[in-house]
């Protein structure tokens, strides 16, 4: 007969858990036969001696298989999903799913709300009055089919073996594990019914992987988990020093994605969304190369296509989309302040966690799991890193429905930094990873 | 406000736990404010990477402050308390006991039942008709400042903390952590009242500690918490590679205890004591030198006056005194089985905790805290690693109240090794721990 301490003395001492051993632990978790802390042991152990290839592919399984699974398999095409380990202003969801569905790609979101910085998904869309997440399967397929594009908010009961592993591991020191992380992520992609994954996997002071270091090897760890179980998978590393685009902030961040769809969106926003689209399309076949997917993409942009498509999805699901001809139809804060520079100089550095924060502050990200978040505000950068800037011009604008915003602007003041000497923007894409 | 996932993370990084963080996860732990899943992922982190001196001594006094603590401040004289690791055939309490109370040492021993191999001190003493150790407190002190020496059983409730984290260890495969069974010890000898401590730590396929290396770890992990309480303690290392002295089983260990005390023991049992008995005046200050302190325990033996004194300490706690002059008075089992060798050779091994299970099977220890063992059965050694046998002469006499003992004896020849080269017997005292 198994017993759950051997398997925690075979993990403590460097050994390999067979398939059967990693099944044996979490439907014992799952059906509550193995306790809490039998398991916290066994992730510190894992914490130390880490987990090979293989038992990272079967701990993800095993965690897919421990709930439901959702069955994509009447939509037509090859579904692929994108992830984004997290990061602040990060607005390519509402980008990119317009954006590669205009090209045929078929994008079956489930998505969910945000804790911490900003919004989710699904916060960020419902500042478009009217839309709503709330649908059924059926109808979410035949959407899908219609116009390539559907998002549904989160039902079921998806890998429960993780979220009661994850919420163990936040109060036992054991978050931090690559091996961990890696297979957490992939069970709820798997679950969600993807075909194929791109990864964004973000690095930086803003991200969950402060160093490149780390980021790589959480990458890697993905890519493999995904290809070892059969989903072709890929990853891009970017830059999460800075929050990305300038918007941070539900309805903002809405109008940044618009403005991005027609083509005058940041930069850096516009370049990570092309870059991840072009693997999505290349991954759903829809493309023979890189090059070809990302010339489909920008045709999209160009010819308005992308924009249409933006329409037709948020009427598809009740929304208003006149929005998206007049953004100042989206919700707005009652006031708006500039953060004026007070110095000449470069701006040196945007702590994008910090500054993630002082938006939470003004309302626009949820502290606990009950916080309710106001959809018109938040902070546009009017400076990113590199930028030059003259004392009294203004390196953010505050959108904020109360006039007392001394502390978002001591915050604020505290994580942008201005440097005499010129400075380099960084690099956005720090690498790919796909084997 | 401390909480526990960050002091779990602390020392998964490797950083030292202060006094108040230690007497924090202790009291929490002990008052269940702190869950076990917690406690377990400390443990295994612990387990990967240590506990500093300070640390030790810290986790020593918290466990000790969680419950009850002896006050022996009645009972003139410095108190010292000798403890076992354990092994097999451990006679060594039952002779120490009278042998240094008959020079004036006070032995004020609270004393368990054995569960595994053989009985505990407890156990083995009750082969003795009408002795028992459910003895009132104050009776306790009054015999001991009398005759130097009682027995009194585990009551009140010392080291709770102790307990439960030891049950934890138990199946979080944590136990095999030198910090953590040092201060378990330590614990339970300083809450049970000792001005100072004797340890005898087994090394040996029989004992806890299978390598001499593992072995003076544990040593000096101990001896360091004791004296940095303020507990002057010294260690001794001694042999468990096979069992000690000759007899395994209770009553039959009484004999060989009464054996011992009239100078007629087997020789290594008889030094072991003599070693630890010297180590124990010495600390209690009843002689200014271990010469001095061996020399006077060498007389006890000789002048009859350690014999005298088991006599005095078993009537006083309602035992029959009369076994000491005739030993045919304590139990005995009715049938006796020799174990026959095979071939002619040395006696090359004797792995001592399969030896200790042989006997267990026989009745003489526990499998299970339920379990009732029978004083009676057991097994007399005839020859010890280093001796010379002819085929067909004995290498065990089976004392058992069972006729069928062939699996017992299966097992004994399983091992117990004979080869035809000449094997040295091997070395008893490994070394000393002082510092």
């Amino acid at each position: 007969m198994m017993r759950m301490v051997d398997l925690i003395e075979k993990k403590r001492d460097g050994h390999e858990l067979s398939t059967e051993e990693i099944n044996f632990i979490i439907n014992g978790y799952t059906d509550g036969t193995i306790p809490d802390y039998q398991i916290s042991a066994l992730t510190m152990a894992i914490f130390f001696k880490g987990m090979t290839e293989k038992e990272r592919a079967d701990l993800t399984m095993a965690m897919v298989k421990s709930g439901d699974q959702i069955d994509l398999s009447q939509i037509e095409g090859i579904k692929v999903d994108k992830h984004s380990t997290g990061g602040v202003g990060d607005t390519t969801t509402l980008v990119l799913g317009p954006l590669v569905a205009a090209v045929g790609v078929p994008v079956a979101k489930m998505s969910g709300r945000g804790l911490g910085h900003t919004g989710g998904t699904i916060d960020k869309l419902e500042s478009v009055k009217g839309f709503h997440v709330e649908i059924e399967n059926n109808e979410f397929i035949e959407l899908v089919n219609k116009n390539k594009i559907a998002v549904i908010g989160q039902s079921g009961n998806l890998t429960p073996a993780d979220k009661k592993l994850y919420a163990l591991r936040d109060v036992t020191a054991t978050v931090d594990s690559i091996p961990l992380i890696a297979s957490s992520i992939m069970s709820k992609k798997i679950a969600a019914g993807a075909d194929a994954i791109v990864l964004d996997v973000k690095t930086g002071a803003g991200a969950f992987m402060k160093t490149l270091e780390d980021s790589k090897e959480l990458a890697k760890a993905m890519v493999r988990i995904g290809n070892n179980v059969g989903r072709r998978t890929m990853a891009v590393i970017s830059d999460m020093g800075q929050p990305l685009g300038y918007a941070i902030g539900n309805a903002l961040e809405v109008k940044e994605a618009i403005d991005t769809l027609k083509g005058e969106g940041p930069e850096d926003l516009t370049e990570l969304c092309l870059t991840l689209g072009s693997h999505m399309v290349y991954l759903a076949n829809k493309a023979s190369s890189l090059k070809e997917a990302r010339a489909m993409l920008e045709k999209a942009i160009n010819d308005g296509s992308a924009l249409d498509k933006l329409k037709v999805f948020l009427s598809s699901q009740g929304g208003d989309a006149s929005i998206v001809d007049d953004p100042s139809k989206l919700p707005q804060a009652k006031f708006t302040f500039e953060l004026e520079a007070k110095e000449d100089g470069y701006v040196a550095e945007i702590v994008a966690d910090e500054v993630g924060t002082a938006a939470m502050i003004l309302g626009a990200g949820r502290a606990t799991k009950e916080s309710v978040i106001d959809l018109a505000v938040g902070l546009v950068l009017r400076k990113k890193i590199g930028d030059h800037v003259k004392k009294g011009e203004s390196l953010v604008t505050i959108y904020s429905n109360f006039e007392d915003v001394a502390e978002v602007k001591e915050k604020l003041y505290e994580n942008i930094k201005i440097s005499s000497a010129k400075v380099d923007a960084p690099i956005l894409i720090h690498g790919e990873i796909t084997e």
